[in-house]
C-alpha cells in the first residue's frame, strides 16, 4: 500500500497535470494557451486539462500543436463574466462553467492545481465551496509575490479573509513559509507580522499574540517580527503576514502610489523641451520601471488552506503573466505544498503550550 | 457674559496664539523659530509662546528678531527625545519638557494651538493624557494630507486608534470633514469610508453600517461611499476615514513604494551614458517629483478628537515645513474647529435613529 501511494505521488510531482481555465481573464484563450505553450518550453512534462468553450479554445489549440499533444480539452457551456458578482457566478457557473470544473478536476485528483485569469471573488468562492479548507484550517488566504528592492516576497492574506485572529494569523504565516520554500527554495524562510510599529508593545492583540507563538513554536521558518507598511517594498522578509483587510488596503495603496508617481512623472517629463529630450534618453530606465511595475507581468495570487492548489493569474495578464502564474503552480506541485502545510500546521497548532506572558516571550526571543 | 465670550472668541481667532515646542524633530530651534519667521510672513498679526532650552532658544530668537517681538520664551529643563517610549516620555517629561508645556499652554488657554515636530508617539500620549478628549468622543484620531493627483486629501487615522468601531469611524468622518472644511474651504466636503471594495456588501462590519450612518445623517459633508487603497492618490475624496491600523499601514506602504520606486529609478538612470544624459536633462521633472514626494516639506498630522489643538510636524521637517504645520494650526484656530466639531458631534451622535437594516439604506442612498 504505502509503496503504490509514494509511486503516485512520485507520478504527480515529476509530471505534473495543470487544469486550465481557458475562459477567465481579460482574453480567454488567446493568452491563456500561448501562455500554457510558454510554460511547456520550460517544462517539457507538462500536461493539461483545459476547460472552455468549443467555439474558440480548439482554434487556438491549432495553433499551438505543442500544448495540443499534451491536453485534454473539455466543453464547458458557461464562461464567468469578469464582473460577476461571487454569489451570482456560483449560482450561474456552479458545475457548469470552465472555472468551476478546473476546481473540479484538482477536487477529484485529475489534476494537481487549477490556473484561472478570472474574477478573483468568484474564483475564491468557487475554490472554498468546492474544495473546502484544509483539516485544521478555518479560513483560507491569498498570497501573492510583492516586487521587492530585493527581488520578491510573498504577502498573505490579500483580501480573502478580514479581521483574522491569532489562530488564523499563524496558520498563514506557516502556509506562507512552505509557499516560500517552495518558489524561493528556501530551507527556512524568513516571516514577518505586519504591523504599525517594530517595538513589542504595539498594535493589534493577536497580531503581537501570534509573535509570540511563531518565536516559541519549532516550526520551519525564522520569525523575524513585526515589519511596517514601508518595510514591505524593502524586501526585509520572504513573507510578510497580515489578515485579509490590511493586506489588500496595502496591496491597492502600493499599486496606487505607483501609477499616481508614473502620472506624475510623465506630466512633469511633457512640461519643456529639455524635460522631453531626457524623457527620450531616458527612457531604457522608464522601460525598465514600467516592466518592474506591470500587473500584466505578475503571476497574481495564490489560493492557500484549501484542499487542493489553485492559482489566480491577473486578469490582464499577458501570455507571459499566465505562462508565469503556470510555473509557479507547477512548483508548487512538486514541492507538494499542501502536504508540507498539513504537516507545518499541527506543530502550529500547539499553540496553547505558549504561555501568554511576556516573560516567556523574552526567554524565547533572541 | 455672552457678550463678553464672543470678544474672547473674537480675540483668538484674530489674532491666534501659537504655542511652539522648539526642542521637537531632528534639528529643534533652528528650524522651529526660522518656520515662526516664516508664518509671520504670511500672518502678521500671529503671536507665539515658545518652550525650550535656554542655553540655544534665545540664540534663535536673536537671529529672528521678527519672531522675538511677539514671543513669549519659557525655559524648560527636559526635551523629550525622538526615540524615547511614548511611556517614558510621560515619566521624564510631565510637566517639565517643553513639549508638554506647549500643550499646557493650550489647556489653560493660553494658546490657541500647539505645534512640535517631536516623537509623534509622545505627543500623542501627553496630548491624551493633559487634555483629554473632548465631550463625546471617545478616542482620537491622527489626520494627515495625502498627496494626490488633485492636490490633496485629509486622511485618518494614522495610527492613534486602531481597531475602530461604527461610532468611531462616524466621529472620525465628523472630525475630518470638519478640518476640510478648516484648510480646503469647502462647504460640504465629500468623505469615503476605506473599504475592500466599492460595494456595499463588502468588507468589515463597523465599516458598513458606519457608511448607512453617514448616508442617512444631516452632516456638513457629501458621503461617497467606499473607497479602496488605490483610490488614495486619486484624491477623489476630500476625506478618506479608516481606523489607525489600517490607516497606519496605507500611509507607510505608500511612502516605502514612493521611495522604492525613486530607488529603482535612480539605480536604472545609471546604467548606461545616454540614460544619465537623460537624467540630466529631465532633471527638473525628477526634481518636481521629489519636491512632492519630500516629507521634510509635508505639515505631519493634526490630532483631532482632544480638548486642544496639537499638530505634529514631521520630525525631519526643514523650516518650510514646520512653517506650513503652523499655518494648518492657524487655520483651524481661525475657523474654531473645535467647536464645530463639538456641534457636529450631537448629530452624529444620533445613530441610535439610524435603523440597521438594508431597506433604510436603499432608501436613502440615491
Amino acid at each position: 500500500m504505502i509503496h503504490s501511494y509514494q509511486k503516485v505521488r512520485r507520478d504527480m510531482q515529476e509530471q505534473p497535470v495543470i487544469a486550465l481555465d481557458a475562459m477567465g481573464g481579460d482574453n480567454g484563450p488567446s493568452v491563456v494557451i500561448p501562455g500554457a505553450a510558454e510554460s511547456l518550453i520550460r517544462d517539457p512534462q507538462l500536461k493539461f486539462i483545459i476547460f472552455g468553450d468549443k467555439n474558440v479554445v480548439p482554434r487556438w489549440l491549432d495553433r499551438y500543436p505543442s500544448v495540443a499533444e499534451v491536453s485534454e480539452f473539455v466543453h464547458c457551456d458557461i464562461a464567468v463574466r469578469m464582473d460577476e458578482k461571487p454569489s451570482q457566478a456560483l449560482r450561474r457557473g456552479r458545475r457548469e462553467s470552465s472555472m468551476w470544473r478546473a476546481i473540479d478536476a484538482v477536487k477529484f485528483g485529475k489534476a494537481d492545481a487549477a490556473v484561472s485569469a478570472g474574477n478573483t471573488g468568484a474564483l475564491m468562492a468557487m475554490a472554498v465551496f468546492n474544495l473546502r479548507t484544509m483539516p485544521g484550517i478555518e479560513r483560507p488566504a491569498i498570497a501573492g509575490l510583492w516586487p521587492t528592492n530585493r527581488g520578491e516576497s510573498i504577502v498573505l492574506d490579500m483580501g480573502a479573509t478580514i479581521g483574522a485572529d491569532t489562530t488564523l494569523l499563524v496558520d498563514f504565516a506557516v502556509m506562507g513559509a512552505a509557499m516560500a520554500r517552495a518558489v524561493f527554495d528556501q530551507r527556512r524562510p524568513t516571516v514577518g507580522l505586519l504591523n504599525i510599529g517594530v517595538e513589542e508593545v504595539k498594535g493589534l492583540e493577536p497580531v503581537k499574540r501570534a509573535g509570540q507563538i511563531l518565536r516559541a513554536l519549532d516550526l520551519p521558518l525564522a520569525y523575524h517580527g513585526f515589519v511596517e507598511g514601508n518595510d514591505l517594498g524593502q524586501g526585509i522578509v520572504d513573507v510578510v503576514v497580515t489578515e485579509g483587510f490590511s493586506g489588500n488596503i496595502a496591496l491597492k495603496t502600493a499599486e496606487g502610489t505607483a501609477r499616481q508617481i508614473g502620472n506624475f512623472l510623465k506630466n512633469a517629463m511633457s512640461r519643456s523641451l529639455r524635460t522631453k529630450i531626457g524623457y527620450l534618453l531616458a527612457k531604457p530606465a522608464f522601460d525598465a520601471l514600467k516592466e518592474k511595475l506591470d500587473p500584466t507581468r505578475a503571476n497574481g495570487g495564490v489560493f492557500l488552506g484549501l484542499n487542493g492548489l489553485v492559482i489566480k493569474s491577473h486578469g490582464a495578464a499577458s501570455s507571459t503573466g499566465f505562462s508565469n502564474a503556470i510555473d509557479l503552480g507547477v512548483n508548487m506541485v512538486k514541492f507538494d505544498l499542501n502536504r508540507k502545510i498539513a504537516r507545518d500546521i499541527d506543530t502550529s497548532h500547539q499553540i496553547d503550550n505558549v504561555p501568554d506572558d511576556t516573560s516567556v516571550q523574552k526567554a524565547v526571543s533572541t
